[in-house]
């Protein structure tokens, strides 16, 4: 199943092989502003990246007009959104404590804790280091304010886990900051740094939006109906460390007598917090198993595939490129992802 | 002491009294962008600071050729510069694991370790934001620059932890990272919005870096000579952590045998490492009490000195102004520090 997505994937992003290779080099470029000894352990960090959808996305929408070579600036830009992400993640290790990712050793467990905020805080500088390269004003002002929504977005999620009171509104402003803001921050600053107009830069813009909320959705649905194979985690670990998400919300709602379900939730957490987990996990179980199966799985793909309607409902007004046609095909990646 | 020394400093910020309050203004608008639970937190960390010496520089080197109101540009650049600064804070004390910073709780000890990271990060996003406000790129390049010089001279200064065997040169390396880095980026930046001539910029950039190789020197020597009342944490604290610094480099090489000196520290702290802390601390309550005694300090002292001179000498060919005046005092209050 993960073979067949790779494959599917590395086909819509041939179109931008050539400024993938030229960001991949870009963001390896550590090796030279970093002292020798963490140079290495810094490139194998970045190398072991995921499909580095966001900055084909800026290369897709900085090319979508015409697809001449991208300039270095959006290159440049590219390499920062990639960077602000990998960072992100790296200090979510030190915040969740996780000792895996992506089925491999976080740094965390590798390096020292100390060392982890660090290297991420070096990924924030490169970021910054490569958004300032474009030397465009608008752009550097559309990073600093999304990394801005990305952080505290964070914030809202850490103090937001556990609270199963929260309405479901929530969770779209968690997706919007934690996923979607950067997707949009992506095609916003490439088509701007492309040159091209107010109109198209909007369109590009919303379109990244509304993938990003896809593609988090799609990402939260399969936290719970994947397995320790797929996933490099056991199914339903957002539920399990208090972070609640779409399926939960059809779930609980789902449910005759929701009120009832977050009463018990809320004692079973309290139990596991005094050391009693027992409960807490058997809740958790059930209502993994429960997700699995059937219609809040579907309710929930249901809002993804709406909000890839309208991602693309915004492409419709631009030119019938091979790199729009590379963005509708994303379309298609992101929904079959579930399966 | 301590009060005599919070006089002499305020006399010398009173020149920019008006633009500091500007600056604490700016810094506090996180009120607005941050969600309600945590802005009140957030407001009362950046109101705990120092003696806003970074803000006050940069304010002071925008006026110094004439005194005229400084423009929201610089008020951003100063807010940016604290910022940073009060995040580098933050995060050290998840890298430290400190309990106390200037003898109050840290945030980590109220807070939550992923808590403290992220609180840190926003604040790394607000300088960012500040420094793309000022609206000029050279200022921005000089905010991204100065952001990497810090986190990497932070990865070093980690990796160096407790290797006996480095060279003196590395400890001036980690503490233009640390520290004048970022002065100089305060002056420089400020120069530059305040439209100077590049002479002029020229020479409060080297006015910047001297005073802050000066003023880290200062503040490592203090870690020594220092008491738990002083410090808000033990005499020595650098060293207890294995943080070599000018005293400990002055102190060891005036030793007749500074080999067995490092072999002995060496066992020792393998000891430590291995839970028997016993030999350790004993060897560093002894090297305090050497370093404390008279000729180490006023070795290291008189470093601290020549760099100040060098200091005085940067702002020569500037016109003998109000703002001037205070860059001179500034000087004379960082040496006084050490008393």
């Amino acid at each position: 199943m993960r073979v067949q997505t790779a494959i599917e994937i590395g086909k819509v992003l041939q179109t931008v092989q050539t400024g993938l290779a030229r960001v991949e080099a870009k963001m390896k470029t550590v090796e030279s502003s970093l002292f020798a000894p963490l140079a290495g352990a810094f490139v194998d960090l970045i190398g072991s990246g995921g499909k580095r959808l966001r900055p084909a996305l800026a290369l897709m929408a900085a090319q979508v007009m015409q697809a001449t070579p991208v300039s270095d600036g959006v290159i440049a830009l590219a390499a920062s959104v990639e960077m602000l992400h990998t960072a992100t993640l790296v200090h979510d290790d030190v915040i969740d404590g996780a000792l895996l990712r992506r089925g491999a050793p976080t740094l965390n467990a590798v390096w020292n804790r100390g060392a982890t905020v660090l290297a991420g805080n070096f990924m924030f500088a490169r970021a910054a280091h490569f958004a300032a390269e474009t030397g465009n004003m608008r752009v550097i002002r559309i990073f600093a304010d999304t990394l801005e929504t990305i952080v505290n977005g964070e914030l809202h999620q850490l103090s937001a886990r556990n609270n199963f009171r929260q309405v479901k509104d929530d969770y779209y402003q968690r997706i919007y900051a934690k996923t979607a803001s950067l997707f949009c921050a992506a095609t916003e600053a490439a088509a701007i740094l492309a040159g091209q107009d107010e109109t198209a830069i909007q369109a590009l813009r919303a379109y990244g939006y509304h993938l990003g909320m896809a593609f988090q959705i799609v990402d939260d649905i399969l936290d719970f109906t994947g397995n320790e194979a797929t996933l490099g985690k056991p199914a339903g670990s957002d539920l399990r460390q208090g972070t609640l998400t779409l399926p939960f919300f059809y779930w609980l709602h789902a449910h005759p007598t929701p009120d009832r379900v977050l009463h018990t939730l809320e004692e079973a957490y309290n139990l596991a917090a005094d050391g009693d987990e027992e409960p807490w996990r058997g809740l958790v179980d059930s209502a993994v198993e429960a997700v699995r199966t059937g219609a809040v799985v579907d309710a929930a793909r249901h809002e993804a595939i709406d909000f890839l309607d309208k991602a693309r409902a915004d492409l419709a007004a631009l030119p019938d490129t091979l790199h729009r046609r590379a963005m509708l095909e994303l379309c298609d990646f992101v929904v079959q992802r579930t399966f």
